[in-house]
């Protein structure tokens, strides 16, 4: 049976946003493993209560579930060795693991302040009380303040992003030559502003629009056929 | 002959406070390599003029020469191939060029507002007039203005070190198992600090802590014994 993936999904189905399943999506795709993906909400708590989770991505892999975007990815490669590798070896993928508490912690309220509005529209109806009650708790104000100014935000995001243009202007991918987790991590901000918003992130000569075009073509336009807006 | 590096130096010949030259140093007992170091202060710009250069780190192996801490690695990397690795690969290379970018943008301007004033008070007395200008011109105010709160600036260092505690707590090292050039450009900026200023950086319950101990007691103590306030 072929890997399943359960990955967060907006009011329809085929909406994906989760930037930690866009992660976990490429990767599948760089190792060229076959895998399904299963529409999942935040609300469906009891969904994933096999894998010990109350979130997406869970992956399945035959009778083995893992939890966790960074998890999964060592989960893939270990039990993939021979498929083409996520990080090029112990020091970069510790290097990765860096690079993903950055992003993390620097890019993603960034960017959740630059679309919650949008995302907000884009939610099952299921999802909507529960997305407003838990990200107003956590943000200590509602969604429409937190998300107020997205223009400031965006300008905001791209300054954060400075020390990444460096490196993709130099070698095309954030891991060197050719795309590995590190990519999959930065690309997974950027899918999830697409899939849910009409908002410009990068403008054309920025060298990270080069590269996310770059990201959006790989595997004959994987990621640029899932559902969401231009980029 | 052996390598020789020009390495910034304040009013004593041994108190070497770049965190640039740091890199290089350690990069250097990584790699095995006999080296000497050449005191070099902000004004002697025409004792490095012959490798087109007004600042240090500059590298001189043989009848090459080289400048930037960045392009000395990679020289280095590429010189000495069968000696110890400062990066796993290219995909690893890339990354730390990112962490470079990160470090710089992010963590040398708080260190600088932690330690201007304890740095000024340890400069040659010749570079004392070209530091507060160039600077006072970069900072956009004076020394005393842009130092005027280093405890601020140390919990600002603090809060910005987060991404990388998860990292050396699960691998020793932001390398991963062994140190290399991230673990030297990370502890560039210790070093900076301990060479010309009392202050306290870091916890003794930070995971950061107990990374740094490692780094000061790498080839036999080699950073620890060099000239410096304790830690």
């Amino acid at each position: 049976m072929a890997i399943q993936l359960y990955d967060l999904a907006g009011a329809e189905d085929d909406r994906r946003f989760s930037p930690y399943c866009w992660r976990i999506k490429m990767a599948l795709m760089h190792k060229g493993l076959p895998f399904e993906t299963v529409p999942w909400r935040f609300t469906d708590k009891d969904a994933v209560a096999f894998a010990n989770s109350t979130s997406v991505p869970v992956l399945v892999d035959g009778g083995h579930a893992v939890s966790d975007s960074w998890k999964i990815a060592a989960y893939l490669e270990q039990a993939y060795p021979s498929r083409p590798a996520l990080f090029g070896g112990s020091d970069s993928q510790a290097l990765t693991y860096f690079f993903s508490h950055w992003a993390v912690r620097t890019l993603h309220p960034l960017l959740m302040r630059a679309i919650v509005l949008d995302l907000y529209g884009q939610l099952h109806e299921k999802d909507r009380a529960y997305f407003r009650e838990s990200r107003e708790k956590r943000f200590g104000k509602t969604l429409e303040q937190h998300g107020g100014d997205p223009a400031k935000a965006v300008a905001e995001l791209r300054d954060a992003l400075e020390p990444v243009r460096p490196v993709v202007a130099e070698n095309d991918f954030v891991d060197g030559k050719g795309p590995g987790f590190a990519d999959y991590i930065l690309f997974g901000v950027f899918q999830w502003a697409r899939s849910v918003s009409p908002v410009q992130l990068l403008e054309p000569g920025d060298p990270l629009y080069a590269w996310r075009g770059r990201m959006l073509e790989l595997w004959g336009g994987y990621a640029r056929k899932a559902k969401g807006y231009p980029v």
